[in-house]
């Protein structure tokens, strides 16, 4: 056995920078826990996007800093726990100040999360699809230097910080949007998100061709959905990330299912369109632990079952 | 203003109680985070189950006490402030001996969690649809030390601990699991759930059929699901839990719709058939905040906002 | 048996009520775990000050809202489950805005905690001690808010939200702080805590003689503690907060103690004047647990003995 | 910029194999949270020892797993936060079978803890102090299982899993012992830990002269403390455990301090004998983060302070 520890495949930080450097259009998906991570990553995506308005939905509560970070802390590191793929925290304002985010980005790292986004905004958040008009941003320079902080940080290079540009999102124009994202990316900024919540891709266009390209761009098309895919490819965009809509399919369908039982006082209408418990076991990755309880001797009671025979 | 606090409402412990001995059948449904709780409860539920499965499937982790016991009281948490109706958590083994049960207990009632279901395998648990046959049962004389260490602990003389009788499910007799459950039912549990893995109702009715009426009986009918309804009803059972369809049934749309915009590289062939991004912020209960952000003076970045006017 | 809960003693909030309306000066002491809550408890005094400080310090982390408020609530929670006196937590600003606070009160309650006292400071706070002049004020306005909002969100009516003043740690007159309690008692607050890091006791005695004693004044003498404390009776001082000396006093043992065994590499030295292991166990409470294992039958490996003796 | 990680210090795990394995007698002393973690380190000592008698004393809990494993990885990680040098965690029985000691490997490696301690017992554990000779020994084939199965759990192959040995606690022979620890070395256990109650060294003595030498050995003297340490040189014990020393200090001091400020009501008696705020300011690491508010542009109200000025 050699003492040198040698993993077995590039770091998932690393992973999640070839994403944004790849030079192809590349797609993230929501997750808000363990089971929606696995599912994302099963069904191809190569990466994650940890919804901080999923993970709030999820837990209950509003998104508005409720949770409190180190509940958020936990839920992802259950993702990352789950998944082979880069993780990518949509970690709000940063939760507080340069240091709160210096504390965030050192934990992120040591529970396998590849990266984090944060907004210009302040603590507590607001949804930016929440009356976006009303809500305050953050000074430029004090955001700059929480960057600044975030990158000297981080232990492992290729940790990505991504800097959320919510300039249009407060009704400021594209140059404003520009400004800060240059000085976002000039503080450390491995990559600009520009979000708007216009239903048109128009000002995030005229964003992105003016843009110097000294860093990856990052959109999320929850609005102006209806864009074609390859508009986005076409303004140089590297990055679209899928923000909600895995939470927002299981709503609908837990919806459906639980009134239909509740009219129904059955299971037989449901039965044939729901998952087995045995696929629910597989994503559980139960057979692994079926296969070590051979290899370890152990088994359902195993604490005590071998000294029940001695 | 009178010194005298006054619950508006019975707690939640009693409204369990009142559905444990109503007189009819009754059912709760599964849910196994704050979100699908609050769907339960708008389905019209009375009651949800916090099963273990859909907890640890959420997490990402096995059925087999991988997440602690405080992990799974955090996600009983939010559930519980998430809505009105009793929740009964499935509480495995009580996670431990009859010392770690009271604190469970303690913990519980302080989250407002309405009762707990334990069941009489050992610490860590083995899901009873996994080899069950091979799973030991606790020790009778233990069990009844347990069940009365978490009545004695509790403090609201409303909050209900069920004692799950495995006896069927690791292959003993129907006689076998009416000793343990009358022996459950005298150390003070408050109902009996009788489980079992068979297709078919056959031994719970038996089971039921033999039982003294001494306290309610509570049934899981993931497997014998094709059972009438009224079969259940006839025999005298007080609860149904539906136990894993909601998790279930998130899965199975959750693949469907990422499997789908991975492979469209757009959302807009899911975008109508998922719930729109406000139907996440009413789950969440965003108008009460928005509400609340006028009483008291806040708003989006309120704990600056006022200074900044200053 | 009736189902009316009837709790056997007045609540933990009523105990804090009290002591802030006694009439007489009242003392209450700093701890930071479950272990220097239950030593403070023991000496005699009649309530527990959850020092944000000495919480932090105990963490290892600094006073700069580090921890989580998640992860304070639960430090704090350990307190509440070791001891029948009072705990008033040291809330900083509150973590946040006005709904931060409403749901830090409903969390405290549920976990026994008595009261909490918030400063009109900014998230994330620094120590009053470390370049108080430097530090922003709340405006009084959003602080009112705040207040308010916590009072409206607290179920138990004892429950203390008390108000605390740092106008003269930011260098501002004896004006500007009378005209903040004012505007904070008017709001709701139950107690104000005038603070001050003046090593005489000269302002808050102006600020004491000019207060129309609408409600209980609260004062911590870390830096004037010189003053005697009939100066503090005299004044009118409803409640003295000896804020940090037991854990202080803790880091002098420790340093101490850990530093003699390094350099002697024996215990012979030390054994003779440190609590014994069996103090531990009795501060623990384990005479209670050998007590409750002969109740319930249980043992050492009370999960698996009776199944061993089958 | 390089793209390869580069750490600037060998691993914590490192150094902890290397104290085992340094040839000579080798010290680690007892903390319970950062504070006394950095306490100890700041003395000269090589290595923590995060006992579970003192972690769970410090949270006012019994040392019966009455704390959740998380909630104890969580303390240990704050420790592991405040210092530079390695962490031994006492581990207990791993808290499960082997599936909750691979997770627990995992766990505490992500947090930076160099190894883990696990004992021959049954979960929940009973402190080896209380009633010893009652505690049933696990089957060695099933602790075998759970040493290979920690063991292939590891990512980093200097993680150390030291495996006590309970036998002489519970009341068996030297040569039951030396079996045990033998089986337990075979199994992969990094070194073994003896284990005694009695004021003698003597057993442990005939346990040293007669082990092969296949792996370090490990003591902790807390009742045989007046041994002369060099007889345990003299033994080739490789490392010895001050267990449980910095919090009984502790609690001795704070017990008298606590005490004579109830008595006195005032603050005059203890102000010199106790270490200053300043002190505490210095052990959180206050300085570090007043430099780094001027690197990165912040201050007491970061959040917002720039904002104001704009």
């Amino acid at each position: 056995m050699t003492t040198t520890r040698m993993p077995k495949r590039p770091s998932k930080a690393r992973a999640l920078r070839q994403l944004l450097d790849s030079g192809q259009l590349e797609f993230i998906m929501e997750a808000h826990n363990g089971l929606s991570a696995r599912i994302v990553e099963e069904a191809g995506f190569a990466g994650i996007w940890a919804s901080g308005l999923a993970l709030s939905a999820a837990f209950g509560v509003r998104d508005s800093n409720e949770a409190s970070w180190t509940q958020v802390l936990e839920a992802v590191e259950f993702m990352a726990d789950a998944t082979e793929v880069p993780i990518l925290l949509d970690g709000d304002t940063g939760y507080g100040n340069f240091n709160n985010l210096r504390r965030l980005v050192t934990k992120l790292e040591s529970r396998g999360v590849a990266g984090v986004c944060i907004e210009d905004k302040l603590f507590p958040k607001t949804n930016s699809f929440i009356d976006g008009e009303r809500q305050p941003l953050a000074d430029v320079d004090e955001f700059c230097g929480k960057i600044r902080a975030g990158k000297d940080a981080q232990a492992d290079p290729d940790f990505c910080i991504v800097a959320r540009v919510e300039a249009l999102i407060a009704g400021w124009s594209v140059e404003e949007a520009l400004d800060r994202a240059k000085a976002y990316q000039a503080a450390g900024a491995d990559a600009v998100l520009i979000h708007d919540k216009a239903r048109s891709f128009d000002n995030i266009q005229r964003f992105a061709a003016a843009w110097d390209g000294s860093c990856p761009l990052v959109i999320v098309p929850t609005k102006y959905y209806s864009t074609p895919t390859d508009v986005f490819r076409k303004a140089g965009i590297s990055l679209v990330i899928w923000a909600n809509h895995t939470v927002r399919s299981a709503v609908t369908a837990m919806q459906r299912t639980v009134r239909e039982i509740r009219e129904t006082e059955t299971l037989t209408g449901v039965e044939d369109r729901i998952a087995p418990v045995s696929e629910i076991f597989r994503l559980q990755g139960d057979p692994e632990l079926r296969e070590a309880e051979k290899r370890y001797g152990g088994d359902a009671g195993a604490a005590t079952h071998a000294l029940v025979l001695a």
